[in-house]
């Protein structure tokens, strides 16, 4: 057995049966000995970066990690961006690396890099290069016991082609997984002692907070003390949808999140960071926790988060409490000239039990979580790490993690450009995938960011970095190209047809929504405190919002 | 004038006129800086793949750097796959990468990452970040100095937002060009007694060796004394065509060019690396260096290759030899089913005068040395550091840096799929590239690699990872979808009408050659040293090479 297939079958073992690939000369051992191990399901994408967010979405969906596969320094950097936002969510990947002979790295040939070097950035926690096939399944079980440890990570594993092909190699048998453990009786005292004090407290929940359970028991806690229930502003995967608890997310905009924050005398941090600004903005602050506000952690992300709240709950007297839960209830089927809102109202018109909501429609999406919060149970993956290119991968990975769900994946034109080869894995693999692209032709979040950073004097060179006009792109064509049934809409009657017809014919869809460039905006009684914000932001911000949202 | 300001004064004072860009919030001040430097062109890409890319083909060009502009390490991590193509073709690029403001690292917002660790593979030289808007300057003006340093290289500047955006920004003169020195007179002295001794020498030329001037005088050599004249395999840019001396370059696959070395007692090296074989395999020697053979250096990549072959022939008396030179001579214009040699023969027959030909063809264009060594005189772009997704992004900075000159870019097809985002930027720059896509629905390199690194038990599962069926990719209808002129062609008939039709039309063209999946089969008398060669291969690679090319 050689290296390869040592390897393959040690994955396996530990039930990672899917590998996301994009391989070059330097894989072809890896890619030779698929055939030898029957539970990896090989699934090739055109772009590394496709590979990695697909291996970041199959996490998020299966709750244990997929493999990739990787060719050198070159590759992994095309992989790198999805890799980042697999990090900042704590999913679990273990990512494979091709490397050169280890003999043959002296020589410096054209492909030679450091792998190690580049890969730390998104694997802090784990990288290894394999130096022999004796050792490679060793090497293997730890990347796998590190990716799957407390909290998930992204491990590295760089496998020299040699280690790879050479005879001798030894499975090794699946590491244990971890045990998360629940807050400690004194984080959940002092935070009980803060509850009772009275004092507006607002309980952040992230990362394995936003899952049913914690969700359950957090909403119990809310309803029997008063505290506010906050979600993370990018979740990595949050149930939802009627019969569960609804919780509004922090909003992006740090102005709008200072909104949702003000007042608050206790933080209760729950698998989740402390809220900062997503970008710096000249004399903001970065830190969006109010003055005076104190911050506890109930839970890291390392333990256990629904035990945790459960010990709240208990410590509270609130475990017998019954929470309010999200009633059942869609928006009407939208009519006229096609919006973004009114794509947001289609899709909650017509998302189908058990759906897997994916947004990565930055401005667009702006009212998907209003419109879809009384939709049937769906999970929903958002961009954790900021790097846009996510969505449309992660929506082949969800999809292979769950084949009996339908993927709704929902994202920008600007966004959809960076990994759009998505769309040829979901043909060849023929995943369930909806794809819908919102067309402004425009970076339309970069137009509302240059107001806010206060580069206001946008002269025609600046502005034509945002726009992409001159020509506009036609994604229907572009998915089509990749063998994927694809349509335009530009009325609403048309979008809900098309979404229909898509969400009735299992395999992959695209539909490309033509929208006016807008903030997509949400109307004033389903985000109040968007329009409650517009006081306290600065002039030229508020003026463009209520241009753009309440025309 | 604030820090972005100062820059772009800086970089157009030193005649950088060009940049890149893909840009996010943290990069807006610079935006919004464009408008105040007249002299400073910005080229949008909707990926950063595209970006650096074009930065490298512009700077192969213009021989002198481009800027990028790239939002933080993520957009880097796009980029690093064509930063690092310029990196081993040693060419110079002013890679600007946006940061979070100094202030607002410390939060670990979702973009965060640690960009420096990233820039260094491909800027090993120079990474550096900017600490304030007073000393912005000196720190361009230092990247500039490495980046066209000798020899140029690919030189980072990480710019904190509030770097750019504070006040007192502070242009810097431009650093003074450096000047490069010919070879000693020891070297020129070793490798002239060296080529009188009889004994068959090779001189291998790259980088800058394979530029008119110096192309001549190596063929003065050669023409004197007898030594024979090989180019790197991969060079950055490369001076051919009817008028020149044509010069062989070393094949890829390293048993082909293990018979293009055979026999030599010294090879002089000439502003290019001893060859060694692109990777490692089983069995194989990694240095293509024969036994017996002493390796000369006349001149590093950070000399003057010209100035250097110069002394060397006047050590030899060779400065007045008058060498052949390739004559006018073009193929005859192809008929029938489209094959891969036949679109070399079609590009052979129809180049225009002072072309740009980009060649990332891979096992599809071995036929394209041969067909246009007789045409009329172009430059010659090849893929330096064997990342591929190169050749569609230097097209672009290419007809940047020559609009007057037309530019093909021939490209495979699974090639073509990891910046295919760059066919954008041709149709809103309206640049005149032809864009030609072989479509064989296959990574072919990849399945001769398969038989090379002797995992021939290929079951379905490896197969299926080396295919690009199942959906077949239409290109046509994707450059159409961004808004690029594009047909297919099936016949070598409509192959050539396609090509003087694009040829004759300014402006962005993509043509999708449909051809059978083959090593594009060269014939017996064009390639001899490939049939040459054809006893000294593993028994199953030869019985694959002799099946795809000499059916």
């Amino acid at each position: 057995m050689n290296g390869a297939q040592a390897l393959l079958k040690t994955l396996a073992d530990a039930g990672i049966e899917v590998c996301f690939t994009n391989p070059g000369t330097s894989e072809m051992h890896f890619v030779a000995a698929l055939d030898s191990e029957p539970r990896m399901r090989a699934v090739l994408a055109l772009f590394e970066g496709v590979a990695t967010g697909a291996a970041d979405g199959y996490a998020r969906m299966a709750d244990k990690p997929a493999a990739t596969l990787l060719h050198l320094g070159c590759g992994l950097g095309n992989g790198l961006a999805n890799l980042h936002n697999a990090r900042k969510g704590k999913v679990p990947v273990v990512n494979i690396v091709g490397d050169h002979a280890t003999y043959h790295t002296q020589y410096d040939a054209q492909l030679q890099s450091d792998i190690e070097t580049v890969a730390r950035n998104v694997s802090p926690g784990f990288v290894r290069t394999a130096q022999s096939t004796a050792a490679l399944c060793q090497d293997a079980a730890d990347a796998i016991a590190a990716a799957r440890g407390l909290p998930g990570q992204v491990a590295t594993l760089v496998l020299p082609a040699d280690v790879s092909w050479g005879e001798g190699g030894q499975p090794c048998p699946p590491p244990a997984p971890p045990a998360p453990t629940a807050a400690s009786d004194e984080a959940v005292q002092a935070i009980a002692q803060a509850i009772r004090s009275g004092e507006k407290t607002i309980v952040l929940l992230g990362g394995h907070a936003l899952r049913e359970g914690a969700l359950r028991s957090a909403a119990r806690i809310a309803a029997h003390s008063g505290v506010q229930l906050l979600a993370e502003v990018f979740p990595t995967r949050m149930e939802r949808g009627a019969g569960l608890p609804a919780v509004e997310r922090v909003a992006y905009l740090a102005e709008l999140a200072g909104v949702q924050l003000a007042g608050a005398r206790h933080l209760v941090l729950v698998d989740a960071k402390s809220p900062v600004s997503f970008f710096a903005y000249p004399g903001k602050a970065s830190d969006l926790v109010p003055a005076g506000c104190t911050v506890h952690t109930l839970c890291s992300p390392a333990q256990d988060a629904a035990a945790s709240l459960d010990k709240l709950a208990a410590a509270l007297g609130a475990s017998a409490t019954q929470p309010p839960l999200a009633p059942a209830q869609r928006p009407g089927r939208p009519r006229g000239p096609l919006t973004a809102p009114k794509v947001c109202k289609a899709v909650g018109h017509l998302l189908p039990e058990n759906a897997i909501l994916i947004d990565e429609a930055i401005t667009s999406g702006l009212m998907l979580g209003v419109m879809t919060a009384g939709c049937p149970r769906h999970d929903l993956i958002t961009l954790t790490g900021g790097a846009i290119g996510q969505g449309l991968p992660n929506a082949v990975g969800a999809a292979i993690a769950c084949p009996d769900r339908p993927v709704i994946a929902l994202i920008g034109d600007g966004t959809a450009m960076y990994t759009l080869q998505a769309l040829w894995s979901m043909a060849r693999e023929n995943l369930h995938v909806v794809s819908v692209i919102f067309n402004n032709a425009s970076y339309s979040v970069l137009n509302v960011e240059l107001e806010r950073v206060g580069a206001e004097q946008a002269g025609p060179k600046a502005k034509s970095q945002l726009d992409l006009k001159g020509p506009v792109l036609n994604f229907a064509q572009l998915a089509q190209g990749m063998g994927v049934h694809a349509v335009r809409a530009s009325t609403a009657e048309d979008f809900c047809q098309a979404l229909e017809y898509a969400l009735a014919h299992p395999g992959p869809h695209l539909i490309e929504a033509l929208v006016p460039e807008s903030l997509a905006g949400p109307k004033r009684k389903v985000l109040p405190w968007l329009l409650r914000a517009l006081p306290s932001l600065p002039p030229q911000v508020a003026r463009a919002l209520k241009r753009k949202i309440a025309p």
